[in-house]
């Protein structure tokens, strides 16, 4: 007994004859431990009722038991789009089972990601999931090369020498569902708000719009494509440009749920009516989206299962240091509301 | 000339003919190196035009440049409740300002806040910014006996042994000009949804409320006063208490934003017009009071000023140890719009 103190690793050292150190490898199942000090550490810690502590098992294995996911975004971004609450809901739910710290950060400049590079390949975590991937990001390339465990998720857009292993939805699968909803239910002139260039999953919705259309016979011009970043003020701005270029456009696919709700509200504002002037159709399936008026169509992605795979993929596969890369795609479905 | 390559450390002390460790220490100024040492590496840095890097400076300090922002709620809150991400856009604007790294976690079961202990008491982060805190939270003696720098957003509700340093809104006066705005505009039965026990915010807002009706000689029976944890889902059941222990209540100052909304549709649903039947009063002045039907009357918080000073007062006062406790309150003010 000892007071009703908790006992610490120092009494189970000392009750036991041995050092601290020694206490821990017993802890951690090392095998360099005599069958004779393992049983005296194992009989202290028995009689003193002593719970080994996580920072006992990280003091021999060095592991800090704890998963950086960075957003490679503005802060504010972080906040004000939905899809990060969701990748964040899925990764913590499996670090909590798997009994891992979750660090966030975000880095978008150049010196943010030179500071957070820093910090990543200095010894303060076991592993990286980074995600909103821009083309630029020298993040990837650096982790590698530090041997520190990353996933990614988003199907990355570069080339190479490092092993990869990423996580994606299936972007042009989602985009064309969107575009061949349109095209069945009459729309003739189908234009679209892009993501940005430099994001995969920029480029991957346009082509499957893009896609859809050539499949049912039909031409994507440049004018009926305005690029957004995503984010709600950029929906506005190319919802203007459309109007401006495309005035009898009837149809639209939008590569995400805020610029597809600053579509509506712009639409609104020249006087158009949702679904019946021009029907609109968006993407992510946010909490936001089935309040929206009216309800938003659009893609639903599996954004929660998305983090909760990157941390499997990071923790069972990544970290142990198996072989080779890893790609998981996850499939998205059309959720049809009423605003197309 | 180096062929395009960015020299490195490396390059410079080859080049000064001296170990990395001298360059680092030429770099951050320590006086441990010898005049002519120093100007020889001087030459080096120049010649080669190097521009040390953050890692460089690092090396020597072991600082790691890098604050821990810990909100003491369930990660679904950080992203559910506007009040976090103002208090993340003060902390990061600092931060960058200061050319340092900012990590987010969420802590809040005791398995979790032990881990994060461990973690945050690793030599990990170089000091750590703690909101959101609960009566029972174990991290601010924990980090104040490892001697981890340390600053509290909110006023603490515990002794301690140790020097504390906070940044607070002052939560009593700004619930007491909420229901001070009630008396005056005539309401006669003024109930209050408060916020938690075991939060001093949810105290402290209780206590100005009671403060307001004494000082108009009214007196606040149990019956007016409804518990909820500041989420929109927690307003909605108290409301349904209050309604159903005092169905002629006529004002409502409501400690939370969120559960303000929550209470209004409660009172519609129930057939109650607002502000006609029930003055409603908010608090936090969150980014959607101005959106909500009625747009919201709600003390305003300067919640993004916290954040800032709270890194003002960590980098400036604790992280270099100036002796004793600081404490800085700052003041709310009322936005008076239509529900109250």
């Amino acid at each position: 007994m000892n007071g009703g103190r908790r006992p610490t690793l120092e009494m189970v050292a000392l009750r036991a004859g041995v050092g601290r150190g020694t206490v821990s490898r017993v802890i951690n199942g090392s095998d360099q431990v005599s069958p004779a000090t393992r049983a005296a550490v194992q009989n202290a810690i028995a009689e003193l009722g002593y719970v080994p502590n996580h920072a006992a098992r990280t003091l021999v294995t060095r592991r800090t038991d704890t998963i950086a996911l960075v957003v490679s975004e503005p802060d504010e971004r972080l906040f004000a789009q939905p899809f990060f609450a969701d990748i964040v809901r899925g990764v913590s739910a499996v670090l909590n089972e798997r009994e891992q710290q979750l660090l966030l950060a975000t880095s978008r400049s150049a010196d943010e990601h030179d500071r957070l590079g820093d910090y990543l390949t200095g010894h303060h975590v076991d592993g990286v999931l980074l995600v909103s991937l821009h083309r630029d990001d020298p993040l990837p390339d650096r982790l590698a090369e530090a041997g520190v465990p990353c996933v990614i998720g988003g199907r990355p857009q570069w080339q190479t020498r490092y092993p990869i292993h990423y996580v994606d939805i299936d972007n042009i699968g989602g985009a064309y569902m969107a575009t061949r909803r349109l095209i069945q239910t009459g729309r003739r002139r189908i234009a679209t708000v892009a993501g940005p260039h430099d994001m995969v999953a920029g480029e991957d919705r346009l082509e499957g719009y893009r896609k859809a259309l050539r499949d049912s016979g039909r031409a994507a011009p440049g004018e009926l494509i305005a690029r957004g970043d995503f984010s709600f003020e950029s929906g506005e701005a190319a919802m203007r440009r459309l109007l401006a270029a495309v005035p009898d456009l009837d149809g639209l696919f939008v590569a995400s749920d805020p610029m597809a709700l600053a579509a509506i509200r712009t639409l609104r504002d020249v006087g158009l009516r949702v679904p019946d002037d021009v029907a609109v159709i968006g993407y992510d399936d946010s909490s936001f989206a089935s309040h929206s008026d009216p309800p938003l169509t659009t893609v639903h992605q599996p954004t929660e299962r998305m983090g909760a795979e990157m941390v499997r993929v990071l923790i069972d596969t990544v970290v142990p240091k198996a072989a080779g890369s890893s790609r998981l795609i996850l499939d998205p479905h059309l959720v049809i509301r009423e605003s197309g």
